[in-house]
């Protein structure tokens, strides 16, 4: 991501060139270097969505910059990532380390925190800062945890127990600092369509209610028993948490059977049971869902586009000058200082493409409409196809340009050549899925690489190299990377095995996983397939958001349940001989399902296993199961 | 329904009212009763989006009136039903019947649907009606079920196995009949949909196929076990039906045990799994089914829209006339009359009122734009709310109208009545809880029956009862029925209890469910939760048809799998003593998890079986259990 502030990055060459000077107190159409640096920071504030209502002061300005310079932005993610890996080294823990140098980490990581607020506060003004509630929630965040971290380290060195709480709130510094906005508005989107959401829960849960009242009154007195003997449908609570799995389909058919067993009339309530609450509540949940977060959605982007709007106005308003007649304009040299501050890296034809789309009269001035879409027109994607020639034919035009050598390139052209390759992977999967000890196996899978080699060399051969590699050129570098990997991986693993004897079993496991996605090229030869894939790239960014959103609501809940359940089940190696072994080492799992499915390993011992029976949770099979070893 | 060709029973009072004559010869304006016929079915056929090219012959009309009239639909979805639940009766049968007996009653069937086909096939041109495959597809299935019923007959008649093979195909009458537009829409726009959900489809399998081909090398040589002791992922079809069933979240977390007992990072294939084909592959399945159903269903409403045009643009053709320098019009004369056939049970206020709407510069005749809009003012709804006084006050008015019965009155239309008798049924769903053998709370019982019959006839008092009983007051009726039917069942159970000390339990089971029903009424009196109701009462048809839909599948899919399975699991009773018992009376069974967990019911030894198990599939989870019974 280029950032603006990178204006000593300016070559020397191309500023002379268009005869404007380039110095701190020099002035270009009596705009002075502050004037453009102010209008650059609001371009690119409207081009990345930020919305910092920044002092307007040169000294703020610059500390704004540098506020906004891309390695502050990973310093800061990387300090995050860090704060919230600390989970996986801290008791419970994955990977023990000492309690000092966690501490130690942590407290960098909340100096890094306090620097990175009082810069915020260097760039608005004192009053935007303390009307804050996000300011305010990270000091608060910082607060607890320098107090949690005192209480705890002192509980601990006097011998008691302890309880690092202050670790629940680390994902709130993700979701508060100023690269968290994409979160925020996702958070606040879900936050704005809640209130919809909850009438047809409370429908909902009338209806679960009312159905558990008439099970009760049906089912109570019948004397029905489950498969385990136990009472069916006697406790009214009981029967609203069953009917509540039931709806999740997480216990049918079983809790249906005991009833459909002593008559058919009864599998009717069920039916109609779920036909009403597992079918119509949720799509209805659903659609509620969609269309209120779709509306406040809109509403966001809406604002953001005013926002936009308002920020490229001003931009405007500090370039302006008065050319007789026509209003308040902005010259092409102004446009052009304005233009490489925001970009550096801007070629040259790409800028003059960006201005002849915004001054289609060719007058050399543009007014406030065509400026404001600047932001949006730095946005775009231009992809530049140059046809270079290849370096071969410039660098041995009479060996290159031959017949044989252009036969060959009009044989990778070809479209036979995809097919023909389509079809050796089609051959390769029916040779990865027999048994890879028959030696001819294993050699097969020689010719395979070489034969996947080859076919990057020859395209390499065929097409330029840079516009090989060009970075749209998704699915060149996938193969590129998956057989040089597989390459590497096959030798090092050929190589440990000839000279021990003996295969090590990860390189072994990376080494087919790589086989098995080299497969995955044949997607790319069907048009229709891609263009599913291409939609999933796309959308991309935003399940990213969401997958950053789902991590902090787990976080939260792994730690929760860390602190209240760690050490309660045991996992046994199958080597192990400890009679524990049967109840997962505790005494109240003795003859439960959990021990007997040998569900152990699903714990809160670590963070890992945490977020792994998490994710189980969520996929709801057999969730009641789980949820009750506690 | 009100269909147009009930013209006997238009009012004599009503026609020479407007001077307009009424007889088969007479004329209007120079138009026969026939064009008048003509034009009204023409009308009526945009008005029930009906699309049949009847022959315009004065014979062929009044045939094809007799063809829409509603007694006519009643009977032939009458004799649908009867023909779908002859499955009840025939073997294997609920309900034995003799095979003489659904023989006749299947033979009856079949002939009213060959008469109801001669008499679309008087009513279409002859070329029409071969060239249309729904005739030829319900001649098939007629010839087909004749042949099959002549095979099975004399199979039977000399001892051997048959099979009813053509029970299969009756559903295919109720999508074929001319009732079955909405059906048939419904399949057109699934059937148009496929071709996109196949290739997202295809694109899933292939990563179904590439994720169990990483799991075989990953797993197929690290000699893990599932908790039976079986070899865990050693076959690659196994991988791919056990990874196919996570997909559906049936066999989580059990799968995965194994391979996350070995090590933690395995677990991370199937957390990708999941993610990848459980969350991303299904929620595109979803996008792409919605958008696409969506789209046709769009084209065809606009080609519904278009033929609705087209046919009241004819019944403009037969009825318009040419007034001065204006070109075509109709009068309201014409008018008058042809509203009057397409509708006879319209009144003269309502007439008055879509003429107004029509004719809104009062011209006293209508061009075609005005003319074309006709079809859909008569589907509007128009609610007329008549302020009629009291029928006591009528009667009665010194007594109804004196101060205590006003107070009455006043207190009726009292939000605090509505408070209060909220009040009172959440109370009552206490006391649905409690013990009901309990005297005090059975004697409750009767005391809040008396309550709510009280609240009625309140209401009854203080508001006109027909308007209180008008067609769109669903909550009024929903009250009323349910308070009188449990107030005739409790009746009924305390006189067969009183009577032979002896409790129905039939009876109590309904006295129930109509108890707990009466506390829906809740629902009512919040506004939100009204509006999630109506709008649910509102997509009521669309379910329906998509209701109807899903039984025809069933009904394919329940035949199909009664003659494949049938009696080969048995359900015994739980006092049975018989050692089949165990194995639900099938020794492949033995052991199995399926007899364990006592599924024996879910069987396809008759048809209301089959659908239960067939619902149950649908629900999904431990369908793999279930589906390898046979």
């Amino acid at each position: 991501m280029p950032e603006p502030d990178k204006k000593q990055q300016m070559t020397p060459e191309e500023a002379p060139e268009k005869g404007e000077t380039n110095g701190r107190s020099d002035t270009l159409n009596g705009k002075t270097r502050d004037d453009f640096d102010l209008a650059a920071v609001y371009v690119s504030d409207a081009q990345y969505n930020r919305n910092i209502f920044f002092e307007t002061t040169p000294e703020a300005i610059r500390l704004y910059l540098l506020y906004n310079h891309w390695v502050l932005h990973i310093v800061v993610y990387a300090v995050i990532v860090v704060d919230l890996a600390l989970a996986i080294f801290e008791d419970p823990a994955v990977i023990p380390l000492p309690i000092w140098a966690t501490t130690l980490i942590e407290l960098v990581c909340l100096a890094a925190f306090v620097v990175r607020l009082v810069h915020y506060a260097k760039v608005i003004s004192r009053e935007r800062f303390w009307k804050d509630p996000k300011n305010i929630c990270i000091i608060c965040v910082i607060l607890l945890s320098l107090t949690d971290i005192v209480i705890y380290g002192s509980l601990k060195a006097t011998g008691y127990t302890a309880v690092r709480w202050s670790r629940v709130l680390r994902p709130l510094l993700l979701i508060n600092i100023t690269e968290g906005r994409q979160l925020r508005r996702a958070f606040r989107s879900i936050r704005n369509a809640l209130p919809q959401i909850l009438y047809v829960f409370l429908l909902f849960m009338f209806s679960l209610l009312m159905f558990s009242l008439m099970a009760l009154k049906l089912f109570g007195k019948k004397g029905l028993t489950t498969t385990d003997g136990d009472a069916y449908f006697t406790s009214y609570l009981e029967i609203v948490f069953d009917l509540y799995v039931l709806v999740t389909t997480a216990n049918s058919p079983d809790i249906i059977m005991p009833a459909y067993n002593s008559s058919v009339y009864f599998a009717v309530f069920f039916i109609i049971y779920v036909l009403i609450n597992t079918y119509i509540f949720m799509s209805v949940f659903l659609a509620v869902v969609y269309n209120n977060y779709k509306k406040y959605l809109k509403e966001e982007v809406r604002q953001l586009v005013r926002a936009n709007r308002h920020k490229m106005a001003r931009a405007f308003g500090v370039l302006q000058e008065w050319k007789g007649g026509e209003g308040p304009v902005v010259t092409q040299a102004s446009w052009n200082q304005l233009v490489r501050l925001v970009q550096p890296d801007i070629s040259n034809a790409h800028r003059e493409l960006l201005w002849s789309v915004s001054d289609n009269n060719n007058e050399g001035c543009i007014g406030k409409v065509a400026f404001v879409q600047l932001a949006d027109l730095l946005n775009m994607t231009v992809i530049v196809v140059k046809s270079r020639p290849h370096p071969l034919q410039t660098s041995l035009p009479s060996l290159y340009l031959s017949s044989p050598s252009q036969l060959v390139c009009r044989m990778v052209r070809h479209r036979w050549f995809v097919y023909a390759f389509d079809f050796i992977i089609l051959v390769n999967a029916v040779f990865i899925g027999l048994d890879e000890e028959n030696p001819l196996i294993a050699n097969a899978e020689w010719a395979f690489l070489a034969l996947y080699f080859l076919e990057i060399l020859l395209k390499l051969y065929t097409f330029e190299p840079k516009a090989f590699f060009s970075r749209h050129e998704f699915w060149n570098w996938f193969d590129t990377l998956i057989v040089v990997s597989a390459l590497i991986a096959t030798i090092i693993n050929s190589v440990v095995k000839s000279s021990g004897g003996y295969t090590s079993r990860q390189i072994l496991d990376i080494v087919f996983i790589l086989r098995v996605l080299r497969l995955i090229r044949v997607v790319d030869s069907i048009q229709r397939f891609r263009a599913i894939i291409n939609t999933l790239v796309r959308i991309g960014p935003t399940i990213l958001t969401f997958g950053q959103l789902i991590v902090v609501v787990y976080y939260i809940f792994a730690m929760v349940g860390m602190e209240l359940f760690k050490g309660k089940i045991r996992f046994f190696d199958a080597e192990s001989t400890d009679p524990d072994r049967e109840f997962c080492g505790n005494p109240l799992l003795k003859n439960s399902l959990f021990a007997k499915y040998n569900y152990c390993k699903n714990n809160f011992n670590d963070v890992v296993s945490s977020f792994i029976l998490l994710l189980e949770l969520t996929v709801v099979n057999q969730w009641h199961d789980i949820l009750f070893k506690a």
